[in-house]
């Protein structure tokens, strides 16, 4: 492929400061003419404003792009008539509409930023959340009858079950970075002893776990799960989960390495990769250069390296080991953490700097 | 009342070990005659001897009761057909069949008991789970399909919405303790944002707010909360939330306060009141004196004072007090902190300490 199409969509909030940097650390960081960007609107300000918060002219651009890049969406109160958030079509409906059916989200924390755990150790894992059925599989299917009683549905399909699960399993084949005893392990993350739903998921999860015999596969229940995560993180290798446990667990994940503004989320499936920092709009610092543009430049770094492993090119590899050694040398220079991992660096000193690094 | 008679259930794993220990110590801290104990069996183990995990016998003894304490309960591998787990009917069954509704679980650091977390703080809030709805409401009636499709179903019903926020609200105007900033607080934890269970939960919650217009009303997404009460858990005074989400942020809060050993459970509704730690069975460390007996007996001293605060006996009260006392003088000592809580005790020598203390 001679060049890329990257849709870019930057959303409420800090989500224009946020993909803004991260474009502009790509721009500085592949070969020139790798990558080409297009802008398309989305989001709850665009809801305010058209009544429409994904025009299709933005889901085409979106569908033929080679990857989506996002900033981040969603002002509170912007709701449907169901009392859901308007603002999260653009990410839901992408996740549905393209299929992406795999939400990889790495834990990492890297040297200089702060944990709030007292004796970290090493932490660096991967959660593989199953996003396109679960309990979010009901969303806008939920009934409210006579206000009375609410009632959603949680779907787990075999076919769904075993592709996540399978992801999950060649990831760790394939993925830097290994627990701290060396051994590849995948942790089925379920509550299998209450619902059947997950105790279907883990009966697949098994079946699947017989074809990596090289492969450590463990069950941890999602409560105990919590207890883990903060308790010796360094155990895991990949964890892969339902959709409302991913998205629990991931968010307790990224607590543990500096917050959400430290959390890159990619979102793959057979065709397009969608990828986005995990954090939210966060409307209260929105345009005040307090953003923590590093979970976006992260996010474009998942996406460099998803491209590559699909196009072996190395323009693109080489372009995401470049970004990440700035990154790894931003966040070790104090004076380039921002407020949210311990420093006071605005967004635009992290960006100048980089680019700089660059 | 002139007596109480307590259903005491060991249940498996460390069950008898740490219910031994409660009945012992609320055998000294409580002016003999005010309870009286009758032992009921159920649990897995009781599943593997007789095909039946909770005989109709012990049920009626529980039912009953003025009161219920249980140890723990589970084999891991001990399932029904459905794959879920027998050791848990007991739990489940009493939930369901006395509606225990409301699910208290405080959590609470107490001196002398390390945290994970670096800085801490104080850290002293109460998560209120709504316990006879939400996801759990699907347990045994989940439905498998051809091996193909799973569904479970959350089911939210205004009635039981309305009852366990009020009783957050009333919680939060009478209990001892207070967050950092002195404000009452309850807290909602949804996901609102995506499906119509969790907004609708949210709705009620607005609503029953307004009838306490002296406590400081808040919504948090559940997976935002995972990172609070990692970061900023002082915070927090009365949470309330869904079952399954009550299940999962329970777990992550007893974690920062020396993990499931140190986290008592309450579950009461209009009748009876059912109180065990939060812990498992952990059959791993089973009959080795190595549990950790500390939130059976915290668990047994939330019972004196909700008995207490039912029938307004002195001799209640005071046995609350002294056994609390004595935990707290165990707890600052290192000498009896279990393996768990950074210490090197054992089960017995933390009991045969705390009998001294009294
Ligand atoms: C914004 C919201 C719809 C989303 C989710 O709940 O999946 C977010 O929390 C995430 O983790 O990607
Ligand atoms: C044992 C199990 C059924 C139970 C639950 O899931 O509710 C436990 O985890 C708890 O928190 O009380």
């Amino acid at each position: 492929k001679d060049s890329y199409k990257i849709a870019v969509v930057h959303g409420d909030g800090i989500g224009p400061e946020v993909a803004g940097a991260a474009v502009a650390v790509l721009q500085a960081g592949v070969q020139a003419g790798t990558l080409h960007f297009a802008e398309y609107p989305a989001g709850a300000t665009h809801f305010l404003e058209t009544g429409d918060s994904f025009p299709s002219t933005s889901f085409e651009g979106c569908r033929t792009a080679d990857a989506i890049l996002h900033g981040a969406a969603g002002i509170p109160g912007v709701v449907h008539r169901d009392g859901t958030e308007a603002g999260l079509d653009f990410t839901l409906s992408l996740r549905f509409r393209l299929d992406l059916f795999a939400n990889v989200r790495p834990i990492k924390l890297y040297k200089g930023v702060p944990s709030p755990l007292g004796r970290p150790g090493s932490i660096d894992y991967v959660i593989v959340r199953e996003n396109s059925e679960g309990l979010y599989a009901a969303r806008g299917a939920g009934a409210l009858l006579r206000e009375e009683v609410a009632v959603d549905t949680l779907v787990q399909t075999r076919k769904g079950i075993e592709r996540i699960v399978r992801f999950a399993f060649e990831l760790a084949r394939t993925r830097n970075g290994s627990p701290k005893d060396g051994r590849r392990r995948v942790t089925c993350c379920d509550k299998a002893n209450v619902l059947r739903t997950y105790a279907f998921f883990r009966a697949v999860f098994d079946e699947v776990a017989n074809d990596y015999p090289d492969i450590e596969a463990e069950h941890v229940l999602v409560d105990a799960m919590t207890v883990h995560l903060i308790n010796k993180p360094s155990h895991f290798d990949v964890i892969v989960t339902e959709n409302m446990f991913g998205d629990i667990i991931s968010d307790l994940g990224a607590a543990t390495v500096g917050g959400m503004g430290m959390s890159p989320s990619e979102e793959v499936g057979d065709g397009i990769g969608f990828f986005q920092a995990s954090h939210g709009s966060a409307p209260d610092i929105a345009g005040k250069g307090l953003a923590n543009p590093y979970g976006t430049i992260l996010a474009a770094i998942l996406m460099l390296r998803w491209l590559d492993q699909r196009y072996r090119d190395n323009r693109l590899r080489l372009g995401a080991d470049r970004i990440e050694a700035a990154v790894r040398a931003g966040l070790e220079d104090a004076a380039l953490r921002t407020r949210d991992i311990g420093g006071s660096a605005t967004t635009g000193q992290v960006v100048d700097a980089l680019l700089k690094l660059l």
